[in-house]
């Protein structure tokens, strides 16, 4: 296969992705900030709502406590800034109110909280992709969700915002191994689904994260994939979240 | 201010994203669309979930249906290739049931809901990225929403699947002007939420697009942003969306 016209800059940026959770010492300028927030800012967004706040944590005592809350990840704390990345349908609702009177709104319909997820996730993937062009390491850490509600309260987060999770930014200490991924053949689908095929991948799959783990862990583990996922189904993770959403003005619609 | 430091060539194309709604007839390769699959698979996910399916569309009867389905957006049947990127947690549930036997199991919790959600938008959003690297442009199409029933059935989703939206790629027609885009200060708090300054910053950016507005129709709409989000915001948009996902197995814890 030739690869002449598919492989240039940014792509091999976007295949070289890892997740860094070991920073140096070195602090993120302004500068470099910016240029990651506004590369944020130009993702694409349902209709132009630009529906998310994104809050940059430089403060020490502040990242500490979201390490805590977030189970414990050193990492949150040792970075040089910590982004916790927010849905925000709170400025909407407030700037949009004086045109309303007593209109009713639907800001708080499910539909609209898919499209503030969805919003702040694509301009969290901006981001990341601008910092690692700039030479920065991330890492997402999902783990804000544990207690959402202290994170939340913490950060003085109105209705209608939620901490969807965090990222870690700072000069990467080490190089990470790449993870192998399913095969292509198993998230892609050609013209309708394909339970049958999408399925049938995972089985190399395993095969390959077997192998992987063995080799990683020196003979220890060999743990294939789909156990792996069984494991983690299995337990009852962030059940709070639906009545946590709830409670912030989410999804009454 | 020096830039010096934070442009290269990945920040410059994540600064010139524009939607693009008219498409050549040059059709995008195979090999293009495997590297664009391919670096979505690199993206985060997470705990390695992997989360979602990507259904690639070049069917033109399907194209059309689909077209006709998004509100007859005639760009879904144009561009060479449609991605429908879809939330899918059926696959997880599908090669764990064999480890978890009779155990119960929390694939139907909101908060995997949520984390599908996110896997799929920063998957969908490297191959955005990608595309655009290779001279490629595409539009995101959350209007596959407005009919998800029917969607769901032509392409034959299972439970715990929903489309979270389309992605038209293709040979760009034509350049669109870049949107103007909140103040960096409405997005962008430090060390805690901003009420005031997120809502102030507004009023700043109804000016901005109430002129790029002027400027576009010749004076004949200066609408501001505020105003057309409020006209939004009114709108019983997709209210379909919550008992849909429940009817799909999702957020039942």
């Amino acid at each position: 296969m030739s690869n002449v016209n598919t492989v240039n800059e940014t792509v091999s940026l976007l295949m070289n992705h890892r997740s860094v959770r070991q920073f140096t010492d070195t602090q993120v300028t302004e500068e470099q900030l910016n240029t990651i927030i506004s590369t944020a800012q130009r993702a694409s967004t349902s209709s132009n709502v630009q529906a998310y706040s994104v809050i940059a944590i430089t403060e020490p005592e502040l990242k500490g406590k979201l390490a805590a809350f977030a189970g414990n990840q050193a990492y949150v704390e040792q970075c040089s800034v910590f982004l916790v990345w927010c849905a925000d349908l709170h400025r909407l609702k407030q700037v949009t109110a004086p045109h309303l009177g007593d209109k009713p709104s639907y800001e708080d319909s499910m539909e609209n909280l898919i499209v503030a997820t969805i919003d702040v996730t694509l301009a969290a993937q901006n981001a990341a992709i601008a910092a690692e062009s700039l030479g920065l390491g991330i890492v997402y850490i999902g783990g804000i969700r544990n207690q959402i509600a202290e994170v939340s309260q913490l950060l003085g987060l109105p209705e209608l915002v939620y901490p969807v999770f965090g990222m870690c930014i700072g000069y990467p200490e080490q190089e990470n191994e790449l993870k192998p991924r399913l095969p292509i053949e198993a998230v892609l689908h050609k013209n309708g689904y394909n339970k049958e095929q999408s399925v049938e991948q995972v089985k190399a799959y395993d095969m390959t994260t077997k192998q992987y783990m063995l080799e990683r862990t020196e003979g220890k583990n060999d743990t294939p994939w789909s156990q792996v996922m069984a494991t983690r189904l299995a337990l009852p993770h962030r059940l709070h979240m639906k009545k946590f959403l709830e409670s912030k003005g989410f999804m009454k619609k």
